[in-house]
C-alpha cells in the first residue's frame, strides 16, 4: 500500500513563491556582507559529536541532533555497557556525529583547524542551515537557517562600529525602515555587579535585569530578592531602572552609578566611542539605541551586546543579535583571538516582511512568457523564438501539450505567467506572433524582434 | 586539554575561494533552470524514514544516514528485542528520521503531499546537499549538493527537447566547450532483449552492455553468456557492438535489428522525433549523440535516458545525467505523473573548470579596496569614504587596527585585494585620498569623487 506522505514535525516544505521570497531575503543579506568586505565559508552539515558536546550547556547537549554510526554500530558496544540500557551511557557508544546546532562553534573549529591558511583579521559569512531537537512551535523550527557575520583577530571597536552600518545596510536595503539597534555591554553589566557587590552573582543579576521590559520593575527587584541580592545593594542601582531619554541621556546616568568600576567605565568609553563613530556615520533608517537590560547570552559576550528590533508596531522579537567574545576558539586551543559577529534572523525577517507587505513584487515573478501549444509543427516554430528570448535572458516556455487553449491560459494564470505568445497556422505564415498581456487582456501580432525588445 | 580539531572523514570545509567557485557554478545553474521556467522548492534535510527507506534498494538502505531519537530512546525498546543486540533490528526501534540520500525521492514526496496545490506541468529545480554513508574515496563525499530540474504531469516529447537544450546553454554558460549529451531510450534496449528472447534478463543483458566502452566486446559477451544469454541470440545483435557514424547513421543500424519490436521500435520514434527537433534548434557548444549502451539506473528510467560527458581530453566520469520515469509518484500513492529530468554533477564540474582553468578571473575577487588604518582619526575619515563607496557598489573595508603599513598592504596582498588606499594627516588637510593600485604599483591622489567613479 502507498504511504501517505508527511515529513518530521518542526521541518517545512519551502513552495516556490516561498524560496523565492527566502532568496530574496538571503541574496540581500548576501550582497551586503561582501559589500562590506565578508567573504563565505562553509561548513559540512554533521561534525564530530566531541566538537559540539559540551558547548552549548546539558540543555544545548540534548538537543544536538545524533547520527546513528553506519553498520553494526552495536557491535562495538561492550556487553556490560549495554546490559545498563540506559540512552545518556548508550549514545557515544552508538553515534560519533552530530548535526550542527549553530554556526559558531563550526566556525571556531574552522579557524583553528585552519588557522595556518586564514589571513587574520578574518572576515567572514556564513548562511547555512542548523539543526535543534528543540518542541517546535509558532515561528521556533527543527531546521532553520542561520545568517552570520563575524570578524576574529581584532579587538578594534571599528569592527562593532562597522557591524552597526551592516544592520542598517541590511535593512534599509530590504525596505524595512525603522529598526531599533540595541546595543549594551557585557562591561556595563559587571561593572553594576561590582557596584552592588554582586560580582558572583552576575548571571542571576543579569537573568533578572533582561526580564524589566517584560515583568516590569517590582518582579525584576523580586527575582534579585530571592537570588540573594539584598534590599540595599539594588539601592544603589535605583536609577537604571527609570534610564530614559536619548543614547547620551542614558550615558549619563549609567555613568554616575558606574563611577566606582573599572570594568564599568571601561564598559561605558566603549559605548561612548561607538556612539560618536555611529554620529559621524549617520544610519539611513536604524536608530541606535541603548539598552542597559539587553544580556543575551551573556557567558558568551565580553564587550558589545547588539539586539535589532523589527519596527514598531510589528509584534516580533529580535530580527538579529550579536555580539563581541574574547575567546570563542579557546575551547580549541587557540587562545587569544577576539571575535565579534552579528546573525539575523532570516525566518522572523520573513515573517515581518510579509506582514509589512514589504516584498517586491518582483519576487513572485518567474516564467514572463509561456507559448500556447498547438501541435508538433507550431511547437517547434515556438520554441525557435523561445531559443531566441531565452538567449535574451528572458525567461520563456512552452506549454508541453496540445491541450485546449483555455487550458493552457488557465496554467499561465495560476502560473502568475504575465503574458502568453499564441503561435498557430496564420501567425507562422506571416512570420508573426500573437502576443497577449494577461493583465491587460490586449493583444497584439508582433515579429519576433519586436518580441524581444518588449520582452527584455 | 584543547581539542584537536577535525571534521568526520568524507565531509569537506569549504574556504572563500572555494564557495566563490561553487557559486559561481551554482548560480550558473540556477539562472538557466529560471530562464527555461523550471521554480524553486526546498524540501527538509532529514524525511521520516518511512519515506526513504526501501526506495533505494538494500544497498541504499545501508547508506542512509539514520538521526537517533532524541531523549531516552532505549525506553521504547522492549525487552526481547533489546536481548537480541541486534543492528538492523534495533535501528527502526531508535531512529525515526534519515537524512534524504538523493532529491528525487523528496521530490516524489513533495508533488504527491502537495498535489492540490501545484499546477501541472509543475517545472521544479531543487539544489541541495545530499548524504550517503559512502567508503569516501578520491571524488566520493558523505555530503554533496545536487542540482536536479525536473519536469512531472507531462508526456510530450518537447521535454526532452527543452533538457537537452538546457544542458547546452547551461555548460556554454559555464565557457565549457566541446561537452558530449549522450542520449539513449529504455524502449530501445527492452526492444533488443525482446528481439534476443531475453525479455526476463533484461537488466543482466543491459548491465552488461552497459561496460562495452570498458571492457569491450569479447568481455560483455562473455558477461552475457556467463548470465544464460545464449550465442544466438547475441549474434542476432552483433550489429550493436559496432555501431558508429552519425546519429543518423546509428539510428539506422538499431533500427536494422529492431524492426521485430514494437516496443523498440517506439524507442526509436522517440529519438528521432527528438533529434529531428534539435537539429531545428540547433546547441551552441554541446553534441547531441546517440549511445545504446547507456542504461545508468535503468530499473528507474522508463524513456529518455541521459549522460553528459565532459570536452574530449579532459578524464572524468559523467557530469550530468537524467531522464523520463513514468512512475515516479506511485510509491506514494500518485499513478500516472510521467515526470522526466536531469542532474548536474556540482564537484565534477568544478574539478573539470578547475583541470581547463575556465574560472573567470572575477571569481575570485572579493573586497575591492582597504583603506589604511593610522589610528582614530583617520580611521573615521576613511570610514565616511568607505560608506560612500559601499552604497555605489564598491566592496570596501578599513583595515581594523593601526599597524604597521606593512603589515596592512601585506593583508591586502593576501586576500587578492586590488587597491588600497593611505588617508594620513597630509591627505586628510587636502581632502584627498592616496589610491595605490597592487597589480601595478602606481599611485595617485584622487578625490572621493574620482575615487567613487574609477572603481565603480
Amino acid at each position: 500500500m502507498a504511504q501517505k506522505p508527511s515529513i518530521p514535525k518542526g521541518t517545512r516544505d519551502f513552495s516556490p513563491i516561498e524560496v523565492s521570497k527566502r532568496n530574496y531575503i538571503v541574496d540581500t543579506i548576501k550582497s551586503k556582507f561582501q559589500n562590506f568586505g565578508f567573504q563565505p565559508i562553509e561548513t559540512p552539515s554533521f561534525e564530530n559529536s566531541a566538537t559540539l558536546m559540551g558547548k552549548y550547556g546539558d540543555e544545548g547537549d540534548r538537543l544536538i541532533f545524533k547520527i546513528l554510526n553506519s553498520g553494526d554500530f552495536l557491535k562495538k558496544v561492550d556487553d556490560t555497557t549495554y546490559a545498563e540500557k540506559d540512552s545518556l551511557v548508550m549514545t557515544p557508544k552508538i553515534s560519533e556525529k552530530a548535526l550542527r546546532y549553530d554556526l559558531t562553534v563550526p566556525f571556531a573549529r574552522y579557524v583553528v583547524q585552519h588557522q595556518n591558511e586564514i589571513d587574520f583579521p578574518f572576515k567572514r559569512y556564513q548562511i547555512q542551515p542548523v539543526w535543534r531537537a528543540d518542541r517546535p512551535q509558532k515561528g521556533r523550527f527543527r531546521e532553520f537557517y542561520q545568517c552570520d557575520a563575524d570578524v576574529v583577530g581584532s579587538k578594534s571597536l571599528f569592527q562593532e562600529v562597522d557591524f552597526i552600518q551592516l544592520y542598517d545596510s541590511v535593512f534599509t536595503a530590504l525596505n524595512l525602515d525603522g529598526t531599533t539597534i540595541k546595543m549594551n555591554n557585557r562591561k556595563v553589566l559587571s561593572g553594576f555587579a561590582e557596584v552592588i557587590g554582586a560580582s558572583d552573582k552576575l548571571i542571576d543579576f543579569t537573568v533578572a535585569l533582561d526580564k524589566l521590559d517584560k515583568i516590569g520593575e517590582e518582579n525584576v527587584k523580586e527575582e534579585m530578592l530571592t537570588k540573594g541580592i539584598s534590599e540595599e545593594a539594588i539601592s544603589k542601582i535605583q536609577p537604571i531602572f527609570n534610564v530614559s531619554g536619548s543614547f547620551s541621556d542614558k550615558i549619563e546616568t549609567v555613568k554616575s552609578i558606574l563611577e566606582s568600576s573599572e570594568i564599568g567605565m571601561e564598559g561605558i568609553k566603549e559605548l561612548e566611542f561607538i556612539q560618536e563613530a555611529i554620529s559621524q556615520l549617520p544610519l539611513q533608517t536604524a536608530t541606535l539605541d541603548l539598552d542597559i537590560t539587553l544580556a543575551r547570552g551573556l557567558n558568551y559576550y565580553t564587550g558589545a551586546i547588539f539586539e535589532v528590533s523589527a519596527p514598531e508596531g510589528v509584534s516580533m522579537g529580535s530580527i538579529g543579535g550579536g555580539g563581541r567574545y574574547d575567546d570563542l576558539t579557546g575551547i580549541f586551543g587557540l587562545k587569544d583571538m577576539s571575535g565579534v559577529g552579528i546573525s539575523f534572523g532570516l525566518d522572523r525577517i520573513y515573517l515581518v516582511l510579509e506582514e509589512l507587505n514589504k516584498f517586491p513584487d518582483t519576487v513572485s515573478e518567474n516564467t514572463k512568457v509561456l507559448f500556447v501549444n498547438f501541435g508538433e509543427t507550431e511547437a517547434l516554430y515556438a520554441m525557435q523564438a523561445i531559443k531566441k528570448l531565452r538567449a535574451n535572458g528572458v525567461s520563456a516556455e512552452l506549454y508541453p501539450d496540445k491541450k485546449k487553449m483555455g487550458k493552457q491560459f488557465d496554467y499561465a494564470n495560476k502560473r502568475n505567467i504575465p503574458f502568453v505568445v499564441v503561435a498557430g497556422e496564420t501567425e507562422i505564415a506571416n512570420d508573426l506572433l500573437a502576443l497577449k498581456s494577461m493583465k491587460t487582456g490586449e493583444q497584439e501580432d508582433v515579429s519576433l524582434q519586436t518580441l524581444i525588445t518588449k520582452m527584455s
